[in-house]
């Protein structure tokens, strides 16, 4: 283990703590951007609560609504401009994990003149590299990506069908703050599919890190264990704040990097995902419950102890006689039937996807990340055959 | 769940990393303050190695040797006297926790004209709460007390008898640089002593925070799991990087805060220990072995659940018929076990104390940290006879 840790977002969590956004806000100058995705917050009254706690702190606020899912590299350059143009001295997202990371982005890009799409990772030769951002105030409406308190962004191209992430110190949001009230009304599905977002991530980090990160492995069950248990109650009751509460705060620290320390890893089933919504517009956390059990198996059958571990320590399954990759399979079918049973999709029919551009997909997604031989990087290594494997496997 | 959560440290973790010492000391000036403990660090030339990377960055050098174990106030004043008259830009603390202790309170220190003592909470009127305090650096040669990646510090005064600590924002260090190497050398008894102490600062909110904190139950058991089973290879090969860099890790994320987010604890066997070692000049590490089994006896009885949740999760205890009360005491023989295993002293006698000056050590406690029936704080909230009561126990 050889690794740096900094994580400077000062996170504020709890029931009712909307009501402090003025004067976190304040900390930071007089003028925000607000950016705002598909208007949730407006008929739900989350939009004007929070302005009237800025007006309130004399915070005034100029609008960016209108982010949307899988959110787009234009949306970011209209809200840099925005903000450029209102001399806003401070952003603030409210919303889910597209909103965030566009707004982040967006921080990012008010000081820069060129294209912000130079920022996103895409194969480019070079990579450009923020100098500076406005201070950023994360409020989530949603558990699931968990980007209210960590540096990374995922954005979208639409003219180029790419959909990749940046990651910079200057993204930490100045302030995450986190009211699980304001996720009570998140649809089922929707919540669901969070739920899966947060557990895939802890997945990413527990099977593509390094060996000998016992502490990290039991953090990440404990994450797991929790989402599950938390997750199902809060899909089954919508209202219920205490699941509400625990499902949230499992995102958070599914993606703070507190799970993954010193684990190295790099999130495989996450790049592929990514190809599949910069093609189809799918909403992540279904991509990822359809790609992950078939991920787990492809990879389980290169490091089955690692995956028997998994079905032991997080479904409680003894060997009995099997072997490790027996063991393994079983826990997969376990997890599977887990997202069937929260509404998940597991397949790539149930969201009309064919084989028909399997190769252009493996083609794409290893563009952007791949280790010296075009393989993508993770554990195991993937070729694009290995990808369209994968991809077979959850039609 | 309603708190906050900031830690600004950055960690630099990993065998080696002691090379960086000089670069990073060099971001926050060009005179630092090089604060030891008992000579060690020359004996075995880490400090050697130090001051090199120092002057290789152009950082010179002003020493303060010889703070003892349980850090005297004095000692603080006197630190923080050198760094005002040299005109230090940073604080480097390098050796355990006394050390790093001391260190983080001197740079507060010295920019307050008062008496230090003012600063640590002792029972007096007002706390002086300092404004300003030069960036801290901690190198720590012992896994055990976490204090280099946290706010907190503890300090003794001989002339009133008093142990108690300081937590204050300014007092997170700027880089915690951690080398697993610098460890390697610690005898086994202070080894021992160090993941006995890790541990405890594991149970004290795993048994004192509020109720509905499951990740952080689970974050708590891994790292207690992880202590006891790397804790035994290092204790008993003292050699063994690995087992070294696990029992480091975990000593860091034990009271970096990661842990006890939003449990809202606070640990009444440290503050009974603080009062043992004020009188006796105890290592830390050996009191807590010897209280923290006898408080669980007495705190079991009035949450007996919680108790035996400890007992399966850690030991794999199953209930067989016995009630929660009985699995948790099976639970303790255990834990208590494992500490007489590593070498940890579990009784008073062991170190020479009778029950003599009970009455006055329950007294000195309460007078820290009470609530306002002027019982001391924790789960369950503890009169002066409960503290001779556990005392008593532990005899």
């Amino acid at each position: 283990m050889n690794f740096e840790f900094h994580n400077p977002t000062r996170l504020i969590f709890g029931a009712g703590t909307l009501s402090r956004l003025g004067e976190v806000a304040r900390e930071k100058g007089k003028r925000a951007l607000l950016v705002t995705g598909g208007g949730s917050v407006k008929r739900n009254g989350v939009f004007d609560r929070a302005v009237a706690s800025l007006k309130e702190a004399e915070v005034s606020v100029v609008e960016c609504p209108d982010v949307e899912p899988n959110p787009r590299i234009a949306s970011v350059a209209r809200g840099a401009q925005i903000a450029r143009d209102a001399n806003c001295d401070v952003v603030i997202a409210m919303g889910g994990g597209s909103t965030m990371d566009a707004a982040k982005v967006m921080a990012a890009a008010v000081y820069y003149d060129g294209n912000p799409w130079d920022m996103i990772l895409h194969g480019q030769d070079n990579v450009y590299v923020p100098k500076k951002a406005l201070p950023i105030i994360t409020v989530p409406t949603l558990a699931a990506t968990g980007s209210e308190m960590n540096k990374g962004a995922v954005i979208s191209n639409d003219e180029t069908n790419v959909k990749s992430f940046m990651s910079s110190d200057l993204l930490y949001p100045y302030v995450a703050l986190v009211d699980p009230e304001l996720t009570l009304s998140v649809p089922r599905h929707q919540t669901a599919y969070g739920v899966c977002d947060l557990i895939t991530h802890v997945t990413e980090g527990y099977f593509n890190g390094i060996d000998g990160t016992p502490i990290q492995d039991r953090f990440a069950e404990g994450v797991i264990l929790t989402a599950m248990e938390w997750g199902l109650k809060a899909v089954a009751d919508g209202g219920n704040l205490e699941a509400r509460t625990q499902v949230q705060w499992a995102s958070i620290v599914a993606l703070n990097g507190w799970v993954q320390a010193g684990t190295n890893y790099v999130p495989p089933v996450h790049m592929i995902e990514h190809t599949l919504s910069a093609h189809h517009d799918v909403t992540h956390g279904a991509g990822l419950a359809i790609l992950n059990p078939a991920w787990m198996r492809f990879a389980a059958k290169s490091r089955p102890a690692r995956f028997a571990q998994f079905a032991r320590r997080i479904f409680g399954l003894s060997s009995n006689g099997q072997n490790d990759l027996e063991t393994a399979k079983e826990g997969i079918d376990r997890f599977q039937a887990f997202l069937e049973s929260i509404g998940c999709p597991t397949r790539l029919s149930q969201l009309g996807i064919s084989d028909e551009k399997f190769a252009q997909y493996a083609k794409d997604t290893v563009l952007v990340l791949h280790d010296k031989n075009g393989r993508l990087l993770g554990r195991p290594p993937m070729s694009e055959a290995d990808i369209i494997e994968v991809l077979r496997a959850a039609l």
